[in-house]
């Protein structure tokens, strides 16, 4: 951490705040240019409060070197961390994960007519929304735990295991029960008291970015799931929010190089909810898979006309079985397997 | 509700979509120009969600012109909302309401200071957090309760009703109990079960915008709250994020207006998450009087290089004073106390 | 268009305002609902000035169904545009151009050296900036008419056609001589002057999107080209900016299916400029290709450590050429060539 | 300057990278951590190129300390600059300047009414487009020279000097026989050759900050025009794109206290194209003047529904004097003149 003092300090003043620091077991180190008064701390700044240093009147910046979060940061973790569901393997060299359904559970018809199309299709896992965090009141909520239970019906049928979002605290033991992976889904990413609670199971779970957060961010609420001694986290990039209006959100694709370099944790893409039209989805699919994403989380309705949430980027079971096919073929390219 | 079908759309298939929204109680009028296929729904498209025609695959835009939130429409509910609080009010003509306090409750002896110091300067509430959302899992996370009681025993000392954030569903009644307005979080606007929770109550809640959200969806998250049964809502603003870094956020104080056109509700503003920097919060402050806020929450610490939590951003008192003295000749100006 | 005026406007003002538009040859419309009296209107919009109605003070809302670009919309051009330089064909199903280059032209030696290690490595084409748009007046501002001389020796020597950014009208004789694709750099993408000047010659032009623009304006710049007269425009993704930091940019690979859809231009990506770190440039590049672009401008430099400009973001020779050839397997799964 | 070298750097390297610093004059100063090698150069690094030392291939990252800017900057010039323009004084604490006119210059008859109305209100000064950067290449362009001839005529009967913007180099002559103030619009604001061209005049710029430029970048914009020999720079606020649509721009208010900390050039605001409705015109006008602002940029016209340009943000005389009067008691309340 480098700490910019302004040029007039009183040399007390610079003093005080270097003994500050020094009682919290950090050491400093002088670069005082002409203009301003600087130095570096070195130590474990991992727990300092950068503002703590910043409230200081004297302080003019203060910029971080070291990341802040530890347990999500491949420099003390160098290996990939493998999430694993059910017998699949999540992240490392391991098969590209594909996971499809409805952005809703809407019905036992539905689900299960979908469950076998996306099986067909070749994806290994299902999701499906129970508990639906809609913009409108007066739009759709979701089935509720009868949504869950239709998506273990569906897995004893079909074998996927599944993927649903958890919206509040006081759900977590039907999730624990009745689903396989917890999605945090972007609106909750820093929902502290919901990363808390699913960081005390050992349910995987998979961590969505939120709108506008920093990939920074993103890591550090993967550090609370983790810090709390749930290490199977699953990053999940869902595009961001900018000035464009054509598609829903802006799909950040770069992130896919970045966390694997920042971070051990596997990474894949919803390209779904990033474009808001199932006409992109294809095309974005298959760059993410160019790009090295561990996963696809993607929209699948048999009929995306009577949809009750995100119909129009769902695709339909034909366009979701020939994106896979020519994933695989683009992932054999890069020595991966879907 | 305006829907542009593509060109080529068979006229079955045209009929076949007008069909369907006239058996919702929907009547449909044609604009068909030379290359699109358009037509206006007439009726109450507030419970119709766009998704639904957009899924429709010949359908290639759909464009509201009716907003979707009804409660909290100034067109269904010309006069201003007054929400009150143990007779104070806010809103209206009423005189603008200065919340001051700090971001932490930190002690008693800490918050007993501060609240005598708001109290003199002018503040008529006082605001601390309890349970505090912090970006880090190693950051202090808050007194709790604790703090939540000492904000009630300041009340009784100062007389200030109080403002804290809640975070998750199951401090609910420790909210109703110990606390005047329920604070719902940037972080946490579309954590849906949290609005409808306070939804169910009549406590006045704080309802700040969440950092990337938009006016409209900032309404359909009060709407929530009120298609609840609770009214008391006051909108909050506290800065979005943009591309700039030097501050914490980018303040929309464009809000004021628009908020006081499309809406009934009452509109304050928070200077010091917006800007992060304390030396930038009294011209925020002043702007937003200028203006036509009807309140400010500003925070506020008689130790800010002390401070727990956002040090960088907190007014000594001697600055909150201050910035009253200042605010109060600009409210006359306006014709509104302070 | 679609128009919406509020609610207690006189009905002779309603008439007033369809009569001005009538007498621009357009018809309009009822769609009038309860709450808000709406028209849309029939005719050929594209010149009509959203705005011109919008200042009327009764017009509440005014919303486009119709593109405002003709020229540059596949609506109206079905066939897709190929931009042919030097016998090099760009875009529909044409191999997927490569062109690789220096940010900017050092010197003799430089130049000579990277263009022919990027011939080796498959690119047909060589990128070079001669006149150089830096943010700060101190930096190097590039070699001017004589890095353009360089680019066309380097053309004799390598047979690659040189792609090269102009920043002012003046510059245009030098231009149309010596260099053979006009670059309209992002922060000029609304430089109009410029914009109208490429227009009246017949060079291909290769036209970025700025940094914060919507596909929509950037179609509209493109527009200002093809309306002058040439219609030999490319585009060229290069990343917007959002909120993150760790990237220089955001890379919205989006654009690729949209453009394809909305325009009949060809559309390249630029991954370098787009992340600002040369580590990110090849994964972005592949799924680049993976989702249809029809070419890379990628940046390489043989001593990236001694650039004068962009150093961090260019390619080593050895990258580009690894690139390539995994690039040239993903076009082949997609049926394209490199 | 400080710079993060990776955690294996051979010392060779390290070594290497310092001794090239060092042949710039500058020194460096080792704060090198348990995780990473850090340490910070010392000196004038104004003209040091971050990307230089990124593109080192064991460089992690590189942070500034000093701000980029020189002559912009208040460190090196704690005086604030007044701008002088036929007698009227800009900046510090002189009067706040009222700059009032139409969009776009559209007849003398329109001209010289408005500039009669503005006059009246209160405005010291006229603005009016002779050349417009329009979207779309079928809106109009403006009066060009004409235009200019016009606001001449203007100033000689109404005694207000102008402001007008110019968008291309080749147009130098005529502003500077014919203009008061040239103004940069927000596109043209990394125009960098029209940068150099006013920096080689000592006619006043009015330099608008660019759609989604960040203040440092705003402040390098301004050092352009003042390395050229031009130190008559006028900073104009005029909102910055962000995701939310009902307002045109984001007008980021904040920026008024943060430019007078960081320079010393007047501060002004354009609370007209910020918002994009006339009706939010007058609070954000106010806003301004509490925050500080050293003047403001507001579009009248007498007939905004006929406007040929911006209409809809377009003040009517009567509410542009309104806005002055109210304006002139807030200034009092801050010790300043309209």
């Amino acid at each position: 951490m480098i700490v910019t003092m302004k040029k007039d300090t009183p040399q007390e003043e610079v003093l005080k705040l270097k003994n500050e620091l020094e009682k919290l077991n950090l050491q400093t180190r002088d670069i005082t240019g002409d203009n301003y008064i600087v130095f570096g701390i070195v130590g474990d700044t991992t727990i300092l409060d950068k503002n703590f240093i910043l409230s200081n009147p004297y302080v003019e910046n203060v910029t971080r070197v070291q990341a802040p979060y530890k347990k999500a940061n491949r420099l003390f973790h160098p290996e990939n961390t493998i999430v694993e569901v059910e017998g699949i393997k999540i992240g490392g060299n391991n098969p590209i994960v594909i996971i499809g359904g409805p952005c809703s559970i809407e019905s036992e018809k539905q689900l299960m007519e979908i469950a076998k199309e996306v099986k067909n299709a070749g994806a290994v896992m299902l999701r499906g929304g129970a508990y639906k965090p809609r913009t409108s009141p007066y739009a759709f909520q979701g089935m509720g735990i009868a949504g869950l239970l239709l998506m273990e019906k569906a897995k004893k049928e079909y074998g996927l295991p599944s993927v649903s979002e958890m919206m509040a605290v006081d759900k977590i033991d039907e999730f624990i029960e009745h689903c396989d992976i917890i999605q945090i889904g972007a609106r909750n990413m820093q929902n502290f008291d919901l990363l808390k609670a699913v960081g005390k199971t050992n349910k995987p779970v998979l961590l969505k970015r939120g709108l506008s957060n920093t990939i920074e961010e993103w890591l550090m609420s993967a550090e609370y799931i983790m810090a709390g001694g749930n290490e199977n986290v699953i990053l999940c990039e869902r595009g961001i929010r900018t000035f464009e209006k054509y598609t829903r959100n802006t799909l950040d694709l770069s992130v896919i190089p970045i966390i694997k370099k920042k971070s051990h944790l596997p990474i894949i893409i919803d390209p779904s909810h990033a474009t808001g039209k199932w006409d992109l989805v294809e095309s974005m699919a298959l760059a993410a898979i160019a790009a090295g994403a561990d996963g696809l989380l993607i929209e699948v309705h048999n009929k995306p006309e009577e949809a009750m949430s995100d119909g129009p980027q769902s695709l339909k079971p034909e366009n979701f079985a020939n994106l896979i096919k020519k994933g695989r073929k683009i992932a054999e390219v890069l020595g991966r397997k879907i």
